[in-house]
This record gives structure tokens, C-alpha cells and sequence, in this order.
């Protein structure tokens, strides 16, 4: 279940607003995306580097899961996605290697990626994602 | 100062016996390299993954900044390294940006990278790394 590269890396921010004009100016990275995923309470914005997006995330809610993040450990990276194919068989063996999941099957993601979260605490206390692009 | 990619990403861990045998089993990576980085008090050990390396720290001082990582956060993300040409510059310009930096000029990191830290509280509290590699 090799992954091909790092999707993306989610960074959970307090403003948007802020944190934009920050990666673009002290970076030179171009915003292409912001996008509302109702589901997990967050407004994100994309930004690439690479193979890898720059995934910030503000919380829409404070009882979000990242409105959560932020309130216990402040801002910072909040989640490291690995892109792999075959998600839904990738979740199964993941499990059967005694990995804790969040996500049993895969569900859908921002920017239409099917998404599966394991559980940090069987992942040396990184909140990982597998992502597979249903595109590919 | 657009960076190329993201050139590893550091992950704090109690232990890299343990660490690195998950890594290689639940993800099929391979640890390619463990290196002792002894000015910053820790063992790192080596993944690659696209363009991108995975980074495993383990302290080897309490003391040290990884140490302190983990008693203060527990294991996870420590920080993001961006790969970028003319580190120098890069460091001069970002200060006149107004991002508080750790390393006001390139010192040497693992695997014989230049590198320079710039400071959590100047970038949304994610640890940014500059890495430049000397040989390109």
C-alpha cells in the first residue's frame, strides 16, 4: 500500500483571512481554492507546492472537529494526507495490520477526493488521511 | 521565493524502534537512512514518499528540542520543511517580510542540507524549515 506522495498537508489556522495573505506574500504561493466542506465545519484553502497542497483550515464552528483542534493545541499542522490508490482495500489492510481507523470504508473529501482518516494514537500521534482521486 | 516542494516533513516520536517498523509495515515505505543529528539532540531516521521524506525524530537528550516537543505536545508533526534555492536570500527577504526567523542565516541539517528555521509565532504556529541543497 505504497503511497505515491504527500497530498496534502492540513494546517488548522484561527483566520483565513490572515493566513492567505501570509502564505502568499512570505511564500510566494498562489491561493487557487477556497472551499467549504459543511461536513467537517471548516473553510479551507488551497495552496501547491510541488506534488503537495497546503491545506488551511478554519473552523466554522467552534465545536468542529478543528474549531477542537485549535482550542486544545492551537494552531499548527492538523493533518498529513498520503495519496494511494485502491482506498476502500487500503482501509481493510490497514486494519488487518492492526492500525486503528476513523474511517472503515472511504468517504468523500474536499476537492472530490475519497478520503479515510486513521486514528492518531495508532499513528505516533499524526492524524493521517489516505486519499484516492476517483479521477484517476 | 516560491519553494519547489515540500522537502520532509519531521515527526517527533518516543521511539524509532518503534516508529519505524509502523511506517514500513502499515504504509510499505522504506527507512533508507537513520542518521544522528548531535547539535540537535536527536536520531532521525529516513522515508521517502514522492517527492516528499518522512522525517522521524527521537530525542536523544530530554533536554533537546524534540524532548521538549513531546513532553510539552506528545508525538506528532514538529515541523515542515520547504526545499527553496538561494537560502540566504530567502532568510534576508523573509525578515524584510516581517517573519521572525530562528536562523538569520543558513546553518548545516541532516543529510548535508543548508537550512533555517523560521519561528512558529511568525507562521501560524507551524514550524517552517528553508532547506537548500548545496549540490544542485
Amino acid at each position: 500500500m505504497k503511497p505515491s506522495h504527500i497530498e496534502h498537508i492540513g494546517i488548522a489556522v484561527k483566520s483565513l483571512d490572515e493566513a492567505i495573505p501570509f502564505y502568499e506574500k512570505a511564500f510566494g504561493l498562489e491561493c487557487y481554492a477556497v472551499e467549504e466542506v459543511a461536513e467537517q465545519k471548516v473553510k479551507t484553502a488551497f495552496f501547491k507546492v510541488g506534488q503537495t497542497k497546503i491545506e488551511l483550515l478554519e473552523s466554522t464552528d467552534p465545536e468542529g472537529p478543528v474549531g477542537k483542534f485549535i482550542e486544545k493545541k492551537g494552531e499548527g499542522v492538523h493533518h498529513v494526507a498520503f495519496a494511494v490508490e485502491n482506498l476502500a482495500e487500503k482501509l481493510v489492510s490497514i486494519q488487518e495490520a492492526g492500525v486503528r481507523v476513523i474511517d472503515k470504508t472511504p468517504r468523500q473529501g474536499a476537492e472530490g477526493l475519497n478520503i479515510g482518516f486513521l486514528h492518531p494514537k495508532s499513528t505516533f500521534g499524526v492524524l493521517t488521511e489516505l486519499c484516492e482521486d476517483p479521477s484517476k
